[in-house]
């Protein structure tokens, strides 16, 4: 059935996903004559770059979340609705979700992507991703229920096992959460946990290829690893994740580690909507794209961001999954659809690469700028800023910089709170709330 | 089985809940001979005068609760558990918990109080109460969900029903709540929904008695009410609630409500452990208690705060459950435990009554302070210093401050994302997280 929709004499521009990319497209339609109907399964943006410091207790999840709505108050060509789009009908020009089918003129996906386990279930299923506000909250809620239960665990493999904590993947992601938790070792169990040995208490990042943030220059490499052993991180390069149950990692070649916790950010690959020829989907399950961004085989769907990968002469494995990336073409699917309809002769995108930078601890950073790489402090101030800036809201950017301040000063971070029930099987356990319980009983 | 816990050689105090009344007592007993373990099914506290707030949008639920451990910080003879009491063996001066058995020389029981029903379990099903986080963050979800239904729904009687708005009771909690809910509808809904008609938002405050705030003064009473009309409140004193399933609230000799919202704050019980002989349970659903806190019928078991209830000539009816009691009576039994060991005799509790106050909105709160009262603009900022002078964490105090601040500049609300599943059956919704949806449903 068909979701009732206000009426428009302008051609309807559907947006999957309030990412980066979606959002900055829906700005850039502001007063141009199309409808524009946002569409995300959260009625939240997430600024995916902080999801780490929620997970490990330095940020509230609020701060660096943002409703859409609000994002888009005054935006009178825009419709935004809360819905999970099950599939894409391109026969008929429309897409189908939990809320009803909704037809377009043109359909722009912009869903992201989301963690890849390489088809490994067991890894899956027992590991913690952390690609959205609910999974880093879970992840904080578990970090800090293995502290609490290893105070009364009596069995030694399972204790070390509530202490050992794992980071899968040395990208900036692992390098920074696996950092955040050498950090709480360091200034916050000794408080919170006088009764811990912290000797017990081991943090590893675990990498397939032989160096860190693969495609960061190679000051940074070295840098972001020595930074990492001297906070306690146990740096594994060259080591391959064969299996993980919940309680032992497999590795290639070497001895298992004891875990009760072990992130993964190994990986990612693009949220594929169903109904799409699947042909065209390419290296990281992207799909394929022109310069244009309309997916090769189809003449009005388009696709942006981590979900997309132009395959070009210049680009062959398209550009990497990065924020900028999908801002940049957001903007430039803007001018096209515009162009398209002032009959102007559609543009080719163009990606300005800004640099890339990583954030270890505190006053460790590591940042390139094109040729200029800087590390340390100053590098750790220029990430701060950078990310400031970037932050959706006025009000998140300042409570972020108060807890950053306060963190900073006080060696302490803000937020410790077992909030919510931690979504796996282990989930049912005395420390969740009494209500999810029940309601997971009462099914 | 006994849980392994660090020797002492002085008596062991085991305090059951991290409330105001459990910290303060726990706190003055810092380096007097005693072992204190803090049992608490959290490991944080929750300020729960402000509880309204992270359910209206209002604050991120980390910056009114406070992380257990933190606050022992340093205190040397203090355990703290993450640990859910079953029940509590007097004869062998044992506690059951589910992480074991804990032998204690004193017992304090501080568990609080709980939403109170009246035994009505349609009501309890379907409503929803606000006396935890997790049951904050639920509201929010569920007030935010509806109003994104609202939008698709096409059936006349569930939209309204989605629209309206109940707070039943009409104590403080309910007063604040339902001005919140009013504010919600003034400043953001026409933002963020443009589309609502606000004509069809409705919000009702209904209570049992001729007034609202009963123990409050008669101008206390009167402005209140007036304060929410003018924010759009329909006030219904005198209304008695039959039942509710989800759907359609029934009351006595009026014509039902139909709401998909329907929030509990008609009433308290004390949150009461087995094993107590429960005919020394009072008024309130309170453990009846000696002016030494000690509960009638046991030499070494005390009760304080909500749960407790000091049964004497002077109160018949025992004490307000408000924070001040709490805490006054937990600073008092620290008192005269150490009394105790140092066979001094024990003093009797003298309740010293600060004064009550409610906020209802912007620049409207009402305050008894003894013989002086007043209302409006002065009361509001009254309200707001005393709830950021006694909130737990400086920086929790500067967070609050910056988000009171944004919010009475900007006329918003900073949090508004539905993040957690809702926890009752209406959870199974789209909208929620889908690790929650798949947890359920793998169980």
């Amino acid at each position: 059935m068909d979701l009732q929709l206000p009426k428009s004499e302008y051609p309807r521009v559907v947006i999957i996903g309030g990412g980066f990319g979606g959002i900055e497209l829906a700005k850039r339609l502001k007063n141009k004559p199309f409808q524009v109907v946002m569409l995300d399964k959260h009625n939240y943006h997430t600024f995916q770059p902080l999801l780490y410091q929620v997970a490990t207790g330095g940020l509230e999840a609020d701060s660096i979340a943002f409703p859409l709505r609000k994002i888009f108050k005054g935006q009178k060509n825009l419709i935004f609705r809360v819905a999970k789009v099950t599939e894409i009908n391109a026969a008929k020009n429309s897409v189908i979700t939990d809320i009803g089918d909704i037809s377009y003129d043109h359909l722009v996906i912009a869903t992201g992507s989301t963690s890849n386990f390489f088809g490994n279930t067991e890894i899956e299923q027992n590991s913690m991703p952390m690609k959205s506000i609910p999974e880093a909250l879970d992840l904080r809620s578990l970090i800090l229920q293995n502290f609490e239960k290893s105070l009364i665990e009596t069995d030694i493999d399972q204790k070390s096992a509530l202490l050992n904590f794992v980071v899968v993947g040395g990208g900036p992601t692992g390098v920074e959460t696996s950092g955040a938790i050498a950090e709480l070792k360091k200034h916050v169990i000794p408080n919170d946990y006088p009764e811990m040995d912290l000797n017990q208490v081991n943090i590893y990042l675990v990498e397939n290829s032989p160096e860190l943030l693969g495609p960061m220059s190679p000051q940074a490499q070295v840098k972001s690893k020595e930074f990492l052993t001297e906070m306690g991180v146990r740096v594994m390069n060259e080591t391959r994740v064969l299996g993980y149950d919940g309680f032992k990692l497999t590795l290639q070649d070497k001895a298992p580690i004891l875990s009760s916790t072990v992130i993964w950010s190994a990986g990612v690959k693009g949220q594929v909507i169903p109904g799409l020829d699947l042909a065209e989907v390419v290296r990281g399950g992207r799909l394929k794209t022109d310069t244009q961004n309309l997916i090769v085989g189809y003449h009005n769907i388009y696709a942006i961001g981590d979900v997309a990968s132009i395959i070009d002469e210049e680009t062959p494995n398209g550009h990497p999954g990065v924020a900028p990336v999908a801002i940049q073409q957001g903007h430039h699917l803007a001018k096209n659809l515009i162009n398209l309809i002032e009959n102007k002769p559609l543009e080719k995108f163009k990606y300005f690469d800004k640099g890339s930078m990583a954030t270890v601890g505190r006053n460790k950073a590591v940042v390139d700028i094109g040729k200029i790489r800087f590390q340390g402090v100053f590098a750790w101030f220029t990430w701060m800023f950078v990310h400031l800036m970037t932050l959706v809201g006025f009000r998140n950017k300042i409570i972020v910089f108060v807890n950053w301040l306060w963190s900073y000063f006080s060696y302490d971070r803000g937020t410790r709170l077992i909030i919510r029930t931690f979504a796996k099987d282990r989930s049912v356990d005395y420390r969740t709330e009494a209500p999810q319980v029940k309601d997971q009983i009462s099914h």
